[in-house]
């Protein structure tokens, strides 16, 4: 067991947001150490995950409740347990669930699951985490994908973005991202093993998309919404599908715009979109972490992550996410193990 | 046979609409009636399809090729053989087709098809036609409906959304309609059996919506688009399905305008909206066919008609349409059998 100390840091909402996110939205602060009633688990947090989710979560209640100014930021994190008063769990043991932007949290130990055992400790953050599961569900459990089909991409070189490309390949299909920046698009190609990717920040999607799909797009993982999402709709192949994963071109300004077309291009092209969250298949994760293990581990999927060290770094850290800084699973290392 | 007039009517586009459709868009004019080539068979045209449709086709390409300026208007009509130049027809059979807005049509006989042997013709217009098995497959083949769940329905008077709703209580669905006007709304509910109907023309339908529907919305039929679709996507239940069949609110302007919360409440409500058109189920026509005559047959289905004489008011019929006018299926009776 860890010596406590008497303080610890966290990061408030300081502001909601409208428009922008930016550092004088939070408040970083020092606190004591929380009570640990009965029933209630203590937890050392190691990584705290970075999500585009949390983002929309200040916009309002989406599917859990919204972030109110002067709340710990809401935050998915693995830690470690200091002190147990309930639930079975012991010092040591390794844990995840809500625990906010903070380096300790009481939790209710009904709240918390037990973390399977497994190291790196990132990697249950990251291919075999929520954005693995996220990428494998949304790919193959709702538009599903076959051999020689068109696979476009957004968000390419995010968290989840950067599994589900190399998901469409293992799977056959011809796999094409869309990111920003010249490196990030290379470093999509050629360390991902991507087809191709586009620069969004330096092309007009909607004109070089045909180039890059020359066959149309069959299935589209949407993880960006807006100007993209349209450049997509139009290029989608009759019967194609949409995975609707996330809007994060969206959550991050005050005036979301919908694409264009809706619902005249669904209809004439007869396309299915189709929103989903991960918990929706936790019947099927057996499956995608037996899978996603096996393609990490014989090398047919690289693991991407960019660990951020520090607590206090965790608003630059997401502030850089919705900006597109990431190059994969984005989290912070609050404390080492 | 029909002794054969020396000249017919026929109903051309004249100039493309920009925003709503007018009379002056269209010309009435006789020509001579055409020649009969070897392989081609010349029909009279009895009974006249009026669709929504119609309109978006000239606007450009859509599942069929756009009408131009010059083009006798594109239609789907019944019509009786009258001389016959190939594919095993005999003058007196009944044909269906895409015959245009005119009184006779030489068509190639690969371009035709036998009709049932079934009366009224207009049926096959109406339950058993395209209308029916839209309805039939865009509900029970696209979203689907279970006992119990809430099925709302735009356009509930118009030729699909009239069999959408009986077809949604036959399953033990609440069936709620949107149409324009007390008197058609009630209408709906008294005559074809809706729970209730929600007046579009005279109501905020965002803000009766809940009203109507107390559980919230589990599959939307959308033949209309527009504001009526953002006001349904705002009331989906979580896992809610969308069948998007139309947008007649979208055909008829030269601005249209897709709902807001495009794809955020898609990913927030893990929404299903998907396009269909009656062709992709043709595999499943005879069933859907059986289906829908024994419930017009034993009265479960109430078949609403909305016959208009004449060729030469297939425009206003149409405008008409456009603007809801209609009482389940129009059609225009070009001759008497």
């Amino acid at each position: 067991m860890t010596n406590l100390p008497a303080e610890q840091t966290q990061v408030l909402l300081a502001a909601k947001p409208e428009g922008q996110l930016q550092e004088s939205h939070f408040e970083v602060r020092h606190a004591p150490l929380p009570e640990v009633e009965e029933g209630y688990v203590l937890v050392r947090s190691l990584l705290l995950s970075q999500d585009a989710a949390n983002r929309a979560w200040m916009q309002g209640a989406t599917y859990k409740s919204a972030v109110e100014v002067g709340d710990v930021m809401h935050g998915y994190a693995i830690g470690e347990v200091v002190e147990a008063r309930g639930g079975g769990f012991e010092p040591g043991d390794i844990v995840a669930g809500e625990l906010g932007w903070q380096e300790y949290a009481s939790m209710p130990a009904t709240h918390l699951a037990r973390c399977p055992d497994h190291r790196p400790l990132s990697q249950l953050m990251s291919i075999l985490g929520i954005a693995g599961k996220t990428a494998y569900h949304g790919l193959l459990n709702v538009p599903g994908i076959e051999e020689g089909e068109t696979l476009l991409v957004s968000a390419a070189g995010g968290s989840v973005g950067s599994i589900v490309g190399q998901i469409g390949k293992i799977k056959g299909a011809h796999v094409v991202g869309i990111a920003g920046g010249p490196e990030k698009c290379a470093w999509i190609t050629d360390e991902l093993g991507f087809d191709s990717c586009i620069d969004y920040k330096n092309t007009d999607v909607s004109k070089t998309i045909r180039q890059h799909c020359p066959k149309g797009v069959d299935v589209y993982f949407d993880n960006v919404g807006g100007p993209i999402l349209q450049a997509a709709l139009f290029a989608m192949n009759l019967k194609g599908r949409i995975s609707c994963c996330g809007a994060v071109s969206q959550y991050d300004s005050a005036s979301p715009q919908s694409p264009a077309g809706i619902p005249g291009l669904i209809v004439v092209k007869r396309l299915r979109m189709e929103g989903f969250i991960v918990m929706d298949f936790v019947d099927q994760d057996a499956q995608a972490e037996a899978d996603l293990k096996q393609w990490a581990a014989d090398g047919q999927i690289k693991v991407a992550e960019d660990i951020i060290d520090g607590i206090e770094n965790a608003p630059k850290g997401l502030i850089g996410l919705l900006a597109g800084d990431n190059r994969g699973k984005r989290m912070i290392r609050v404390a080492a193990e």
